[in-house]
């Protein structure tokens, strides 16, 4: 592994990791209005390109955060469709 | 330009601009209760990470992309400091 690559991960990991708290925060206030539906749905169709892209280019870092973000966005669609009314 | 940089520029577009509908909600809700704030903090923090490692391994879409979510990232921050409380 280049450093480069452990760069990559360490960005990815803090950018990956920022999502957790957001999609935790939805469900402890089970409310999801301010979460735009536009956003969330972008964000599921961008994490599985840039997924492809870093698969393409055989670049780790880029295909496991982009892996875990394209989970995270199935959560906070989840939480949406849920919460969204609230 | 070769096609995977295509590729990841689309991705790059779809995610980037999906952040926008995010944060203009935010202001024409007025409301910024449900946005974590460890997550704007760590968004801003991966975003300059990334375009850090776009500019070491010279990557177009990456440099890109990650220049512009760094600007909505501070657009979400400045938001969650007027609306948070409300």
């Amino acid at each position: 592994m280049i450093w480069q690559e452990v760069f990559g991960f360490i960005a990815g990991a803090v950018m990956t990791v920022g999502f957790v708290p957001q999609v935790w925060r939805l469900y402890k206030l089970k409310s999801a209005r301010e979460i735009s539906l536009p956003f969330i749905s972008l964000y599921l169709v961008g994490s599985a390109c840039w997924l492809s892209y870093g698969v393409l280019l055989g670049l780790p870092p880029i295909i496991l955060w982009n892996a875990i973000t394209l989970l995270l966005g199935i959560a906070m669609l989840y939480a949406k469709f849920k919460y969204g009314k609230s």
